[in-house]
């Protein structure tokens, strides 16, 4: 599995609110469908509602302060390898791989102290050569 | 208060479980006075004891799970001025910023959600102009 980190979700309670208070900070943010991106380096914070989260990720909605770490391949093929290597690394799959609401293909594990991690190919979101995410514009603000 | 992300730390119940888990899936790290840091793009992501991680960061120890995301910053004086604005912002400040066992300065905060952050300013961690995080050769295997 290569060693990158595509997104990382945090799990908010109510994303208008979590969107004021990083924007309060400066930073800038694009939501689509009450999910917020923020373009961090070469990867990307998302402010997601924590049930649906837990629901996404086959987890029961647990503690404040719930998050998601998600790498990003590019195809279905790699994704169904990946969730395969997780596996036999002794993770606990969560949700088998699937189409995706938003048109992509993922599963999700949880890593042996509970940490989720999403796989996924989302032809929405372009990998540049390095492995590193550029957000498209989403024509949203 | 920057739009980056310089570390994402995984509290682990067990550092030697958790390395391996990670070396399986075929990521390579250090590991330092029981703490393994990996290069994800240009962040790391690490991995600590969650005691170590609720004591350091000044919060309770909850669920499996608990991770903090942090940004590193380039003196004491952008560490406390990027406190203040999160304060500002509506954050709790659950520790203030102080010397660390490192040898840097570092404060932590949490946001509406609950989510943790270490604002930290690490002599040890050279930033790249772009703000990225490239980590040292800690000499470590």
């Amino acid at each position: 599995m290569e060693q990158r980190i595509s997104l990382i979700t945090l799990g908010v309670a109510d994303v208008r609110r979590a969107r004021t208070f990083y924007e309060r900070l400066g930073w800038h943010g694009q939501e689509v469908e009450e999910t917020v991106f923020f373009q961090v380096g070469g990867m990307a914070l998302v402010l997601w509602g924590r049930d649906k989260l837990a629901a996404d990720s086959g987890v029961e909605d647990t503690a404040p302060g719930a998050a998601a770490l998600a790498l990003n391949l590019r195809s279905r093929a790699e994704v169904d390898a990946a969730l395969a290597e997780a596996a036999a690394a002794g993770a606990e799959l969560t949700q088998p791989a699937r189409e995706t609401f938003y048109g992509g293909y993922a599963g999700h594990f949880r890593d042996p102290d509970g940490h989720v991690w999403e796989i996924a190919w989302n032809p929405g979101f372009t990998l540049n050569p390095d492995g590193s995410l550029t957000l498209p514009d989403f024509g949203a603000s």
